[in-house]
């Protein structure tokens, strides 16, 4: 706080405004008085007429010496303020700002944005996107197909026939719902009624859809444990209470205290080729969980993207969305990004009416509708059969691409620095390393050599993950995996060395 | 409530569990004993043995002849009554509820919607999308360019060159921020540095992230008044209180007023080529806004959709972004929704470095990034010159229907029934409708003969625009003014008969 200036500086601004010849009959009357007082004593404070730490006399004063009411000075102070000229002190009266907030100074952004904003400071899927572009790392972080088996000539021959065929549908607005045509190619190849799709940019729109739907701040929201990350940021950052349930005991009864003990607003489970871990829920587990979800009337959102991609063993079984024959809890998102390319940016969302209404409405304000060009192009490819070649192709090299990894580890990395199980599908090996050697001391020794990979941190609900890796072993071509075991056992052989160092230090000190 | 039972009945509850050979002993020890009451009197209700209206034995009773705890008596009752098969009553005791909620009903989902997904029944923009994609209307409603003219041939030669030299970039994931050579492209051609570009699905993903990054709910915001109805939308949806700044008056004392009354979050404004009524705003007033903006430190966010639709009259000045050098103060929100198609969903956002960030964070969420490909084929689009060659060929179409709707329609209408001005740019006609006439009288007896058009009101904060209709001018073709003012000029006849019938009737009665 300044220090207690005199009743002479205070005096000196009245006097200021008597040298400027200002009084009630001299402040014209088009502007409320109080605004011209403003910018008077702005442009005083501007010119240093009126020096920074001054006070300004009590508003009482300034008024009777103006012929003005107190309400038009205590009006113009409080302007002078909120402008961060001057600032008011209880008991001590108003004083000219040290420093005033000039309007040239860069703006402070910082205390422009809202308050649910501040908390989405989670950078993992950005920088995942960032690193699966960037051609001077090998990642094995995000999930990303064999692309090179992409069928890029037969999407051209698609992306010309509809062009040369129906540009005006490609290029016009579409409806938010999706493109009809669009819709029944979905429902036929992947089951539902055309009605009950919801046209997507993506899965993780999708999220966000449902996370606006149906999450109320508070809410608490089930989730497996681990569980996808991309859902655990849009949940956790609607303010959604989290809560893990464990997806690798996948014990009912556990589930049923959860739902019992929590209430939760929804489940959210990726119950086939589940990401990170590789397993799959059994059709015993999956009918328990929907009389769970029936009995509690709790929604069940089900992630289904990797359902296509189980490479071998029996086939999953149905899913949620397909047992829930009434379709009354479960809630299914599917993506062509595993299926085809995540660069295409597609995906889709089958539910009851009344959600996929109230899903619509939400996505107007968001994206009003999805690109009508990709859709239109990956409808031919579903229609032409070029998509279910296409999966068979990609199958075959996902297999090859998991066996040379899970090989290449198992030559290069000793059994008791990581250990993992071969899934049946989906992208994912779920690495536990040794006790006491941390992912992420792994996870940067790798990514010195540009190697990339992900610590099972991002994928817990709370503590968790720390002693985990997720290697997505279809993103790299078959000849990459010996050179990433051996980047991999370099990191993780540094990391134990650091695990045993460690103690020794403390020791020491 | 139910009539008191009589005290055998709650015994029969009692000696239902004797005759089951219930008691402390035979309750199985893994799961909690509540739950296995609760399993007991469930299947209990569902058969019939307890009937609904029955009222279960006091909580001390049973427990005392079960030989368990009151607490687990309790927590069974507790549990009972959430699933809803019964409701205690104050005073009175526990009662079998009259009809169980059974588990296969239909879900009652709206019931599951969050609150703030309740507010969001506005289904204007659906609406708009889904009238502009049916070929049985002839739709002036949409804001959609002269889309004959897309240069189709072009997009294809881009995208095989695209697919042959790059298709890697293509499908796999690529920066939140966008491509970089497409930011590069945009920069050049559009002003500002690529690190301040965020690459969008279109200007309405940029407004619901602005919304999300700036807006907490109460916050005030300045909009045109009229103005842009998806901004409407998406801020009001975000929980601001919207507060109308009128843009044909552009009177900057008017909006420093609001300024100081409502120190809103944000000032949202579209001053070149403005939708709906197609005014400018000129380089002074432009000063004066970014001087406001400024003083009481209020970010703008101007909608630049419009500027690269001029058609006559001198250049528009430049945009407030560039006005402001140091950017500062302005957020740009740029697409090609109205220079290409909308349905590219393709657009940008233009900002300082803090903004950009913070807006990444958040696209990340709702869509990791926007899709490769149309970001690679508009680049190629850009740098080949396609894209300003198909821009003088679409104004000079914009050209051709704007004058040959002005034209229909003043020779169809009379002045006494419709007045608007021809605007030098963009794509509306903002036309008043003679006193008394009612816009949706209009609109209603147009969409009857398949013609849309919009009334004024989705664009006003607050009362307003029922007597205005905003006319898309620029998508129909030339040929089609004349039928379109036909139908026009009828149901605008009709209309004003209603308007004139209406106080005739009153009076009668």
């Amino acid at each position: 706080m300044p220090k207690k200036p005199s009743r002479k500086t205070s005096q000196s601004v009245i006097g200021l405004f008597r040298a400027l010849g200002v009084d009630a009959t001299s402040l014209p009357r088009t502007r409320p008085l109080y605004r011209r007082l403003v910018t008077l004593l702005e442009a005083a404070i501007a010119r240093g007429d009126v020096p920074a730490g001054m006070r300004l006399p009590p508003e009482r004063d300034l008024a009777a010496s103006l012929d003005v009411s107190r309400a038009t000075v205590v009006s113009a102070y409080r302007e002078l303020e909120a402008r961060g000229l001057v600032r008011g002190y209880v008991g001590r009266g108003t004083f000219v700002s040290a420093k005033p907030d000039a309007a040239s100074a860069p703006f402070a952004w910082r205390g422009k944005i809202a308050a649910s904003a501040l908390q989405a400071t989670d950078t993992t899927v950005r920088d995942l996107v960032r690193a699966a572009a960037d051609p001077a790392l090998m990642s094995l972080a995000a999930g990303v197909p064999a692309l090179d088996c992409f069928p890029t000539a037969a999407f051209q021959r698609a992306m010309n026939h509809v062009l040369a065929t129906n540009a005006d549908m490609a290029w016009r607005h579409g409806p938010t719902e999706g493109l009809q045509k669009f819709r029944i190619a979905l429902a036929d190849r992947f089951g539902g009624e055309p009605e009950h799709i919801l046209v997507l940019a993506g899965a993780q729109q999708g999220l966000d859809l449902l996370a606006r739907c149906l999450i109320d701040p508070g809410d608490a929201v089930i989730i497996d444990r681990p569980g996808y990350l991309g859902a655990l940021m849009t949940f956790r950052n609607a303010g959604a209470r989290l809560v893990g349930w464990d997806i690798t005991r996948a014990d009912t009864d556990e589930l049923e205290e959860l739902l019992l003990r929590y209430r939760p607003k929804l489940i959210y489970t990726n119950p086939t080729h589940h990401n990170p871990t590789g397993v799959t829920l059994s059709i015993r587990t999956r009918r328990e969980l929907l009389e769970l979800a029936a009995r509690y009337r709790v929604p069940i959102v089900e992630d289904d993207t990797y359902r296509e991609l189980a490479l071998t063993g029996p086939p999953p079984p149905p899913s949620l969305f397909k047992l829930d024959e009434a379709h009354t809890v479960v809630i299914r998102i599917n993506s062509f990004a595993k299926m085809l390319a995540p660069g295409l940016r597609l995906g889709w969302i089958s539910a009851v009416r009344p959600i996929i209404e109230q899903l619509a409405l939400i996505k107007q304000q968001v994206d009003p509708h999805t690109q009508n060009l990709s859709q239109l192009v990956v409808c031919e490819l579903l229609q032409q059969g070029v998509f279910d070649a296409h999966l068979a192709t990609l199958k075959t090299e996902h297999r090859r691409r998991r066996d040379a990894m899970a090989q290449a580890l198992r030559q290069r990395v000793p059994a008791r620095h990581l250990q993992f199980e071969v899934p049946d599908g989906g992208m994912y090996l779920w690495c536990q390393l040794a006790p006491g050697v941390r992912a992420r001391a792994v996870q940067d020794r790798a990514l010195r050599e540009s190697v990339m990979v992900l610590t099972g941190e991002p994928f817990f609900v709370g503590q968790g993950g720390d002693q985990q890796l997720r290697i997505c072993y279809t993103s790299q071509p078959a000849a990459n995996a010996v050179p990433a075991a051996q980047t991999l056992a370099r990191a993780i052989a540094g990391a134990a060395r650091d695990a045993t160092d460690e103690p020794a230090m403390v020791r020491v000190v």
